[in-house]
């Protein structure tokens, strides 16, 4: 790292294809300011070619580019920018690896269930890529999101469509009022550095340990619980209730993320909506393995080995269950995929703000929207949705021209709060008592729990804290805009949190600013009062607030949260800028494909590599790249107001189109500006050429559309072949190279 | 007044007659103390009398007892027990003077068109008497109004029933986005004493002047204007609304207190509600004096001069109006009287909590309860009762068991604020301007303004604010509760307020209260979020919120707003302690006179009498004063616990009996308290001997009822006569004139 240099990374689909458009271009840009842009490797395939590395043939082996990365975020030098990659899922597994043999790589199968000591190795090495395996990896910081000004401003001028809210909606948020994690929440912070113990004690009084936690000083350490008797009491109230009230019924959970306890929970929300059906097939259920925590498919999924016969039962059977229930919400009503049938197709910090923005209503049998009753079990975090909804129903919907934004600064480092729970989350099998033991043998913390209760620990590490609260202040201090910490009083872990920011506020020059600690519905309610105003307000918040709230606001005020600027601020003074959100990615590749037309959209890319610059240019005072930083945020801004995004449509302007776009507006910007003479003579002749060329480049862009393209691979492409397809423009790419 | 005195009122209907019965009772305990209760007539009839007193014979005179009264609230020794009295409308007023003339005093008639002098000069004598007559001459204070303990207790032990809340529930507060007197509201404090003008410009550019006002020095002045044309588009608006979501539609004034302006705002309802009506009718309607600011009921009654045929074709007119328009409330659905059929049946100080009370519904023509858009024109406290019905959507109905309370220090000493703008409000005839301009000539504030507009000023006096926020302070302390004022900052009035309370409270000692500022929405929120958790709030507010508050709370904790202790502390030092509400005192007249039973609860009296004993107790350092008050208290409490309130049917417990358990209750408690020898051994005889004759006397109070009761008079009764009537028990009077 001699040299200033921009860590780009290379990951899966879509995105990695514009990657092949667009970093050549960045990267002469870029070279006038002394900066160099590395590409690095991250995708699925990379990362399963890398673990097996050992195995391969020595022209076969790759460099492992996630542990390089992992690596480089402990240096003050980091400086990545991360573009969205797959998480994946078994069956998107078994396709790569199907893939990368048939280009004659020779893995061994994911071995589904591992027996001898080398399967398990296998396994063990296919683990490591399973699920969101990038992210805690590189986020070694706290998170800093907001809406780039371009963004806003667009969004301003073209308003995206909102729902009409009534007056008389019946929809709202239902939680449980006691028995759920933030009802049972204990906390504490270490005053030593120790290892603790998670221990069960049984009714006999033995003791089981189920983990050991080296814990630091400072360290805050939660334990909570769920009762399972209350958690399916409360579904069955809030169905006699959606019954009585004719309104429909659907459940929002976060069984992605919160990958060990809400399949749990929406495991009950299945037999509970379903009671007659797993009353009366239980055992068979049992006998067949189906697992209600993977929803209702998972019944049809395993009944298929059953007789014709039983299975029209079966299916008769649920069938009759929708005349004694109130109407279940539909994730797809065509092909009849309710809300029940798989935990990970209604995701709640989504799915919640895609009801607030469509009048608060969700999808019908019947295919149309009507109001309803979003069922969130623990009300940690679910009462700012029906305080979002009151709101709604008093003031009418948000207006997208004239409301104001809310940016976050979360605390998401080192695996804090209920994000790093998962290998402290448990499922009791029987009564007794979960409880928490300090090195002396002190009981920290201790809960009566029943068989089926949900029992987990939660870590907070004292230095992200600390870094948490200073890149609120910062953040305060850089937008002139009022600061909320979200803090709720009657929560065991923010009280000791609270401790922490009051004392740490004080680390820092706070003169001046408006920084405020909150009640969640306190601070959401200030902050919508304030929207409506059309003024800013930063949440300075908790992890999952983080993510529930950069998905809520920006799909309010935006209508997507894709177009968010993400900054990762390294603990170590690094900094990573995260891009766009990869969801329909898949679809994109497939259109390429097909008709030779990408329009994923990149400007997450363009947003995130400004402020990439920018931070260059500020470490090492590099004037260029601060200029270059700007003008390319201007250009973005034109993008947006010209409409040069990329189309749905082929034969229309797509992805590269848009990437020759920024290029010559930001070489426009960069002759146009008067900072730095150098810059502005360096990039006058090629805005001048681009200009002149902007016929013959967009119709040499569109001349290969329309026919299928070549790209030798899926997960595992050859980049050469993507290069040809991804720079089709000679005039464009002939251009470039004169920088 | 060389002794210690109380004034104790002699009002009308059933607290006259009660006081015959329990004034004996406080006088013969309070002489042990050697204060002297003193009765003063301040009677409709007796204020009519004194009115006419030049005119009467000599032995037909009466003193003037609420100039004495009025008088008296100048002195620090003011001490003044007021029982409601009758708030005189014309028919009333009518029936008094008739009763008066059959007892002979020859009084003139009510000249209804007064032309000649003599003629005017005896409007002007009655005109004193109507309405609303005593409060403004007594109340020379701020108020300071609570639940006392003993009915708090009572209320948690005994709740009165609560209607269910539907998270479903569609009803909800609708108000004025614009236009209205809150968002046009100006506001200046007054730097110097001096007399400012209300004037009007017209088009042409005349000035006319309409009001003169002189000023204080401090004094805060406001001025606002609701736009005509902005509050039918208004109406109409929730009309369709309503008729499109089928919700029930209901509109909430307070025409009585708001005399000028609610009247015109409620005339606006009736004839947009009934637009095809009145747009057939209207020209007929003006030739028959049809006013629709006296509501729907004026057109019934005038069309009484039209043809029988006309009549019909009118009423079905009317009839035909409600196809096209939304549900309309009833007031009586058994007699047909809508919501819009009198201005002063549905008052929203009472009203709406009433709603909120009863599941947020209102009554339908069908007899049941029903959803409602309650439309409250006005925004300015409009939106609290929204704020209320999402708190109960959300949380479910108040719970009188275990709910906080919230008390009341209000602003309202000289016609603090809107309850003083009656002689400042202008229906507007024509476009032009409203301003107000200084003694040198410049414009103060001024408002654009359309023919049909309502334009209001409003003053609030320097020194009763001084005191209100001494009163808030003096509360919280006393109290050692919460106190929070409610200011709102969009509202300019407040915002002069909040520079006053701001720099008042310095004045202070208020180390360890939690005083607060909030706008209403964040103050009734906070106070909503204690009151579920048990914990109290004063609400420390301007007058219309005193008002609304004080039965709001009120009926949702206690189930009314009679048992309320209602202080008012007057700016020079003395005190008025007022007792309950008379809304239901003229019922229990009849059914006294019918069968002799009088179910009055004299419970208010018992309150406020306690009050004002621990006052003089206080001021004169009356040590028996105050044992006498902490002993009525917790006689009172447990006259609540063991049930001895009167009941409501003839035979059992009554006024007369409640007053004696309360006697007896209290000779207990002096007799068993060690504070004071004197006092217990004084009273330790009377109450052996009002246990031993418990029976006797409760016979001999059950024997009068089931016959009608003699009291020569309704309004001016023969107080003889009505002591035979209210003290019946020889045993009970012989027992207290042994003290």
């Amino acid at each position: 790292m001699s040299k200033q240099t921009i860590y780009y990374t290379l990951t899966d689909e879509a995105p990695a294809l514009a990657t092949s458009s667009l970093l050549p271009i960045f990267g002469a840009f870029a070279k006038e300011a002394d900066i160099e842009l590395k590409l690095t490797d991250i995708s699925l395939a990379s990362r399963i070619l890398a673990g097996f590395s050992d195995l391969l043939p020595a022209d076969k082996q790759v460099e492992d580019g996630l542990q390089f990365l992992g690596d480089l975020t402990a240096s003050p030098e980091a400086n990545i920018v991360k573009l969205p990659n797959i998480s994946a899922s078994l069956p998107q597994l078994n396709a790569v690896i199907k893939e990368l043999n048939a280009q004659g790589y020779g893995l061994p199968d994911y071995p589904e269930n591992a027996q001898t000591d080398e399967e398990k190795d296998i396994l063990a090495r296919y683990s490591k890529v399973l699920g969101s395996a990038v992210n805690p990896v590189l986020r070694q910081g706290n998170s800093d999101r907001r809406a780039p000004a371009a963004v806003k401003g667009f969004a301003r001028k073209n308003p995206h469509s909102m729902g009409k809210w009534k007056k008389t909606s019946v929809s709202h948020a239902d939680y449980m009022r006691d028995g759920d994690f933030y009802s049972s929440e204990q906390s504490t912070t270490m005053d030593s550095a120790q290892t603790v113990n998670i221990e069960f004690v049984k009714k006999d009084g033995s003791v089981e340990l189920k983990k050991s936690l080296p814990l630091l000083e400072g360290e805050i350490l939660d334990s909570m619980n769920i009762s399972c008797a209350k958690l399916r009491a409360f579904f069955e109230a809030t169905l006699q209730e959606a019954k009585e009230d004719n309104i429909m019924w659907s459940v929002h959970l976060k069984a992605t993320m919160m990958k060990v306890s809400h399949p749990i929970v929406f495991g009950h929300a299945v037999t509970v909506f379903y009671k007659d059906v797993f009353e009366k097939y239980g055992e068979l259920f049992k006998e067949i393995g189906v697992n209600p925590n993977n929803g209702l498919g998972s019944v049809y999924d395993k009944i298929k080995t059953l007789p014709e016969t039983k299975q029209t039962e079966i299916k008769q059977a649920i069938e009759d269950v929708y005349n004694s229930r109130p109407e279940l919400a539909m994730v797809d009503s065509d092909k009849g995929i309710t809300n029940l049938h798989v935990p990970s197709d209604v995701i709640v910090d989504a799915s919640m703000p895609a009801m607030i923005r469509g009048s608060g209503k969700m999808w019908g049998r019947d295919g149309k929207a009507h109001d309803a009753k979003a069922v969130i079990p623990d009300s940690t975090y679910a009462r700012i949705y029906q305080e979002t909804i009151n709101f709604c129903k008093t003031n009418g919907a948000f207006d997208p021209v004239t409301m104001g934004t809310v940016p976050n600064v979360g605390l998401m480092a080192q695996k804090a709060e209920e994000y790093g729970s998962h290998d402290k989350t448990f499922e009791i099998t029987e009564a007794g008592t979960m409880r928490i033991v300090d090195a002396q043998g002190n009981v920290l913390m201790q809960h009566a729990v029943e068989k089926g209760d949900i029992w987990r620990a939660c870590q907070t590490k004292d230095a992200p804290i600390r870094d948490w609260v200073k890149l609120g202040v910062t953040r305060a201090r850089q937008s002139d805009t009022p600061a909320v910490f979200w803090l709720e009083e009657e929560r065991a872990h923010d009280n000791e949190l609270r401790k922490k920011v009051e004392l740490y506020l004080k680390d820092h020059d706070t003169n001046g600013l408006d920084i405020r600690l909150m009640t969640y519905n306190e601070a959401i309610r200030f902050s919508m009062e304030r929207i409506i105003r059309g003024q800013d307000t930063i949440s300075v918040t908790g992890n999952i607030l983080r993510d529930y709230l950069t998905d809520l606001f920006p799909i309010l005020e935006l209508g997507t949260s894709a177009k968010m600027l993400s900054i990762v601020p390294m603990l170590n003074g690094g900094g990573m800028y995260e891009t766009g959100a990869g969801g329909s990615a898949p679809k994109h590749v497939q259109q390429l494909m097909e008709e030779n037309h990408l329009r994923w959209d990149s400007l997450g890319e363009f947003l995130a590599v400004a402020v990439s610059f920018e931070e260059l240019g500020i470490k090492h005072n590099n004037e260029k790249a601060k200029i270059l930083a700007k003008c390319l945020d201007k250009a973005t801004g034109k993008l947006l107001d010209t409409n040069k995004s990329p189309s749905r449509k082929a034969g229309e302007l797509d992805n590269r189109g848009s990437h020759f776009y920024l290029a010559l507006y930001w070489s426009q910007e960069l002759a146009a500006q008067s900072e730095n003479a150098e810059l502005a003579a360096k990039f006058t002749p090629l805005s001048k050429v681009l200009a002149a060329k902007e016929d013959t480049i967009i119709a040499e862009l569109a001349a290969v559309q329309g026919k299928p393209a070549g790209l030798s691979g899926y997960y595992n492409v050859d980049l050469d072949a993507v290069e040809k397809v991804m720079r089709p423009s000679a005039t464009f790419n002939q251009a470039l190279a004169t920088l």
